[in-house]
């Protein structure tokens, strides 16, 4: 894999992340008893990005419940993953919790009654609780570049601010967003934060329940459909697994009671998501007949 | 289930479907090993109108490949099922082959180089052949109600047309589908027709394959993530299985590996679903356990 | 400016148009007084194209008044000229009655009441009343070869259909709609048929009132706002008269109580409109001081 | 005038304007000659609001040259005054300079090396020296009411940003255009402010040249086609003068050789254009037999 010629574009339109060795591969899976197999740089952090879309939407919605879906839908988007006309013709609601706007409406009602420190505080705790590792941080050169740089996610706050799907000021919003979006994990921890998802929403290590297990199986349905900004069709047909990809070259993918696989390259498709992390993920899956679409 | 008040809208509009009496419900389960639990209006047959674009893309699939491909996206639309803004974005290209569009694209394919009878005869004799049921016919009423009110399908027709995305005369390409669409089955006969999508691409009843098993998987991730037009998100958050509706008020539902269900309630939701198929078959996923999103 | 050597592109969309020889040029003046100046291919018939849609307007107007406006609106379009997405959005009607969804609503309340071939002569009569020559015809080829290939306008037509925009049987209002379109004039005679609308509806040769006033000067402010598709706010700013183009290359400009011109050169820009056309009014307009924007 | 029931609805998104007694109605004619005519609440000021879009528009040629045309259009956008989606579209280039975005990116090219104080303070002088009076002045408590709810606008500079369509500070940019905006100006002030476009560039109070006579004739087009959002093209098919409306609920009308017409009434229609101001305007120019459409 590692040798392979077209590897896709690194992400550009965040300065940091355009720093990024497009030649790095690595890739972790956790089967259910706990193994894990692990290979290149599956132990160097990367940016991990829209990734943590699942941990705050998981997080949100143990805060607020099903009260969130009165600000973001459940409906893939059919548009890129910035896209701003949808939010138009829908009065501002976003269309799922994996499209940047949805996320950003998700971080607002995180940090709804708190300060933002406090809320990113929370967020990063809860990613370090699930991948069973207190050593995770924030990037914050990514942040801040994206802080610098952000114009397309201040639009979308902005807008979704006019019609008052967004409560708080649009900088401390958009302050936590960036922030969570840097978190930066290895293969290993992300693989490991994802285990709640494929194991009926107890997290393994623990023995701790972090949802119920109905909702767990939601958010990987969400997963399934949304989770590639306009690619998740594609995603769903080669892989047949729920996964979320971010535009720091990972993608986390669920095999419900079977696994869970994180893997990492950083060039891109023109989706915005990991050319070479696809192609991995749908090698595996067909090998190991973990589709969830049927033997 | 038959007692519910709120039964949503019989679809009006195709003059025949609306004088069906909302009342009715049906349902029909086969596991693997073929045991049938049937239930209520379970034997009469209805218009699965859209159900059959899954039995055609399986058929084109089979006769031109991949190639089907070039002609049809495999992403979800994000737009009502007859929508037309989208083929003016992306150049006449359907984005899957459930929506209207798509379907029409895929039925052009299975018409080229033949007759609209003959294409109309393999059709019918291909569902035949997976419901293993020669009485299966076309309701020729529905068929000639929809030839002549079927303007905004014209137009998509006559739209794709112009891109070259259709290559058939239009009123050819237009009489095949709309006669396709007209097939009635009762809930039984459907659930029958879908076990080839269970079960690894192989009919169960006769053994013999009707797809390579990956191909089978293929079309449950596009039913999954495509199949329900603007309500596949929320299908795919509810029920958690492939689903195809049909504005008739029908819906077929794969649980890989498991079993098919046939549902059949004539009132449609907002989105053009069945609202108590829909309800019926989240009761029906849940109590079970089959959801392929995990326990 | 026959030697022009950038003349833009011959339509190419109706394949009867696409052999037109692109460096032909012509052009016709004519003033209050009725004296008229022309120059070059002034004498040759081209195929108007939608600029007769200025005169089924007036025709329509005639016959239903007012009420015309529940069909079409009366707002630019921000869309090309065969743009179906608009339709999609405002419930089937379309924004005004230059572009072609538009003009093909007008042709149907033409229509209504009469059969294709009745209706298709008063628009020529017409026609040829206000260019005061009988000699006038339609091009049989050209109204043919779109018959045949008019795969988007029939897109249109169904879609307004559908919508309840359009009454008659798609094919008699499209069937008018293209014979209409196929009326081959000289700039001589289409500037002599431009006459009334420069002069307060009353065409000069025969002193007889093809409109009142009021409605001249309407359909003048329509020509202004939406006489060249997506190019109708540059026309206005560059040339600052009222025109309607066609895709055959003519322009027919009106220079209220001044003149009328007729420019004809094959070659079209992106937007549809002729481009040696449009430099020729611009140059003619500044020099003579004829914009109605000032001096 | 002041009778009429039907006001229309005072603009509620700025929330000082919504304080505004919808009750007053002013107008104010100036002709060739300089004679004024004026009647009602015509010397009361009031916020102009996005009648300042001409002269910054003006002013910014001025400063500029055609060099502005690179990013914004000359064409009428077919959607409301607020409209995100056509950014998207068309690559972050607002349609016209008369749309929102338009104007905060013309606002962005005024203050482009400058501080926001010395470029509003240039805005300010420019219209005091149009209007030929030194007091008039900006309204502090509607800038800074637009300034904590302009979330929209805040959406569009931010997207525009993104594509790099705008250069500077978005918080500058928006500081600028918000207090621009905020300018209160009386009908008589308005009407004479507006004289250099009814004169052929010239201000006839002082005889000093504004602009060169083509570039009035070219911001007059502007106006008749893109002045009044989307009803635009009602307005110039009613009044049938260019002119400028403002959520305030005035609007300046040019009758070019002719006069300048300012008219203020605060209800507004549909489309954000001052309801009774079209109305007088549509019966005056009638009357007087001003339209540039005919006579």
């Amino acid at each position: 894999m590692r040798k392979r010629d077209d590897r896709g574009t690194v992400a550009d339109y965040i300065p940091e992340l355009s720093r990024v060795d497009p030649a790095q591969f690595g890739i972790a899976v956790i089967d259910e008893a706990g193994e894990i197999a692990a290979a290149g740089d599956c132990d160097i952090p990367f940016s991990v990005q829209s990734i943590t879309k699942v941990f705050t939407l998981t997080l949100a919605l143990g805060m607020v419940g099903d009260r969130l879906w009165q600000r973001v839908g459940r409906e893939p988007s059919g548009s890129p993953f910035n896209s701003i006309v949808q939010l138009e013709n829908e009065r501002g609601i976003p269309r799922n919790p994996f499209i940047n706007a949805g996320a950003i409406a998700v971080t607002d009602l995180i940090l709804s009654g708190h300060q933002p420190r406090e809320a990113l505080g929370e967020i990063l705790r809860f990613v370090q609780f699930l991948a069973d590792d207190p050593t995770i941080h924030i990037d914050k050169a990514v942040a801040a570049s994206e802080q610098r740089t952000g114009f397309r996610n201040r639009a979308l706050a902005n807008y979704m601010r006019s019609f008052g799907v967004i409560d708080n000021p649009v900088d401390f919003t958009l302050g936590v967003y960036f922030h969570h979006c840097a978190i930066a994990m290895s293969c290993r921890q992300l693989a490991m934060a994802g285990r709640f998802l494929a194991h009926g929403g107890i997290h393994p290590n623990t023995g701790r329940s972090v949802v119920h297990p109905e909702r767990a199986r939601r958010i990987n349905a969400l997963m399934l459909t949304c989770g590639h900004y306009d690619g998740s069709g594609d995603f769903a047909y080669r892989v047949g697994l729920p996964g979320k990809s971010g535009v720091g070259g990972g993608i986390l993918a669920i095999a419900p009671g079977k696994a869970t696989i994180a893997v990492w390259a950083p060039g891109l498709d023109a989706a915005g998501n990991s050319h070479l992390g696809r192609i991995a993920l749908e090698k595996l899956t067909k090998r190991l007949g973990w589709s969830i679409f049927g033997a």
